[in-house]
């Protein structure tokens, strides 16, 4: 199969690296930026590429949603297979994506768009066609991850963590999509579309790692309970669809507790198959072109779709998923909780409240930061 | 797809359930003992199904080399996709029978042969068409990973931790091939063959759970260590393959370490994707079932072959891998082992070695029980 890029950035470069090596596979055209075209495999216009009758797939590596949607449709349109990195672009316009690919009789696989190397959306549509899914889940986000970790087990603060996760590329420089969930939303979203054929868009309860202290991490360790930021989605009883992410604690003996550094951790539990977990590298460029041949190598054998072109726009119901939560808040505020036990340190209140659904929680919680309140708030996954 | 079932065991009959209700999948008939055919769909000879023209696809769920060789040999050669979860006939004839559905055009996948519900194989042969794999390995035995955990998390005798397998279905009256470490080396071997197109079929190094007591498992509980017994695989620097099957501690922070109960855990390094695990449920009748379905569904989207039809058998070599060995042994024969500390407690002597190649530590302890001595030996995975 004859293959173009869209896109020569870390991935970009790591997949075309891949594909010069991989059997069965061939480099035709790279789609690079006006003025960058300085070999003559490297072009300027998507038209151009889509022109090519030796391009048989494109691979989408240039992130953001346009023009990348433009492009992978217009390469579709042209009876190219497609394959993405690329999250945004899929959590926005995957069913049209799906869509324009089953009418044009092509692939459209993105793997890689959710866990990097971990062989996730891959298993989940393979065991979806054969098993009914329960539920979906993770760690998803490894820059998160990563920074959880370094304060779990080297006792680092949030700004020491971050700025190391910075350094070592692991994070942006404004780093908001990772440590406000928003990263792990989006591939909790793609999950949910290859499992249920629904893709949520709305009604997410949504918290990332930004409240966490050093002294609540020490407070975890004293408990032997280790802080993960988990997505989670699934199908209720009603037959909504709930998609949330948010901070979890767990017992240290737990596999998402041996989830270490920047390593994602995506699991799927199969009314027959039961619990399946995938650990491994969530970013990086071979990683993350390693999913991509995965994904050409999966179509060159006659896969072609992980999202089915039926996928319906939904919105999240997590009103009917209920948790017990660990909250840190102050003490003066802390009856607004339903608390089952709560310790008063001085200003602060620490405690469990009883089971609540997941929307009430994350109500509760903007509700108290609208009144000025520092509140951190953990679901417990016991 | 129509499909017939090898076999009525625990496996075959949640073949036939999930069959019943997956889309696109038709059960045919189903292959039972004779006496036995209480059902229409029920016959008692192979060549009734062999002849069978709305059998597309076979299941062999007996287990055994024969006449499961002969019944799969059969419908191959009949011109039916065949897959099977039955890891003592793919170690002892895979390479043949990948050669007769190559010649006939038809797929052979074993998946639940290795790791039940835990989608590893197939994975595996994936990446290894795109990506250099640098090892493979793993938990690969369930009821030996029941047993150790019950030893370290709960303390028991391993003799206890036995009879509680046994009772709760994990182990069989006869738990030898589980606690000798044999079934984990049959499931190493298919990881190398899909791995490597290499099938290793002697010089092993084998050593399973049966020497470990529950005084040694506090040692390690003490020192913050965790033992597993761990397979292992790969390409040694000068080409040729090592496997072996040995115990093995960990710290209590590894993924490893977290497989709790009977789960199964098995990994492949990539040279691009780094280290990728799957963990879930090794054995079972609707995980190993979910893994034969997995694998039809392949067939059906084209994807045909697990072990190439150029796979031949090998020798292992075990000689060029080191590890630090922990070793427990008379204080009277510690002379016999190069460590690097030891501790002497009355008549036993604890200690670790210096780096020394698998083989070496195999023949040691093979040469001290052969004058009596009791031995544990683990390797040390830091």
């Amino acid at each position: 199969m004859r293959v173009s890029v869209l896109g020569y950035g870390t991935v970009g470069v790591g997949v075309c690296e891949m594909l010069e090596k991989a059997e069965g596979l061939e480099l035709r055209k790279v789609l690079v930026r006006p003025g960058k075209a300085d070999k003559p495999f490297k072009v300027t216009s998507i038209e151009e590429i889509c022109a090519d009758p030796e391009t048989d797939a494109v691979v989408e590596v240039m992130g953001g949603v346009e023009p990348a949607f433009s492009f992978v449709s217009a390469a579709l349109r042209a009876g190219k297979h497609a394959v993405t990195s690329n999250k945004a672009l899929v959590a926005a316009h995957g069913p049209e994506l799906a869509r324009l690919a089953a009418e044009k009789g092509v692939g459209f696989l993105f793997s890689a768009a959710c866990g990097g190397a971990v062989p996730f959306l891959h298993n989940l549509a393979l065991a979806a066609e054969s098993d009914r899914i329960v539920s979906v889940g993770g760690i998803l986000n490894g820059t998160t991850n990563f920074m959880l970790d370094a304060m779990q087990r080297r006792g680092m603060d949030y700004a020491d963590a971050l700025k190391e996760a910075q350094s070592l590329g692991y994070a942006e420089a404004d780093p908001t999509a990772d440590v406000s969930g928003l990263d792990a939303l989006r591939k909790i979203m793609l999950g949910c579309a290859v499992a249920y054929d629904k893709l949520p868009c709305e009604g997410f309860s949504l918290e990332g790692i930004e409240s966490v202290t050093a002294d609540d991490v020490q407070h975890f360790r004293a408990k032997g309970l280790v802080l993960r930021l988990l997505v989670s989605g699934g199908l209720n009883e009603r037959g909504t669809l709930y998609a949330f992410v948010q901070p979890c604690l767990l017992p240290a003996s737990s596999p998402e507790a041996s989830v270490l550094k920047n390593f994602n951790m995506a699991k799927y539990r199969g009314e027959n198959a039961g619990d399946i977990l995938f650990i491994g590298q969530g970013a990086g460029r071979y990683p993350t072109a390693s999913a991509v041949l995965r994904d050409l190598s999966d179509i060159a054998h006659g896969r072609r779709e992980m999202m089915k072109s039926s996928c319906v726009r939904v919105a999240a119901d997590n009103s009917a998923v209920e948790k017990r939560y660990y909250v840190r808040l102050d003490a003066a505020l802390s009856d607004c909780l339903p608390f089952a036990e709560k310790e008063i340190d001085g200003a602060l209140a620490r405690g469990v409240t009883k089971a609540i659904p997941v929307t009430e929680m994350h109500a509760k919680a903007k509700m108290l930061r609208e009144r000025g309140a520092a509140v951190f708030f953990a679901a417990m996954e016991e």
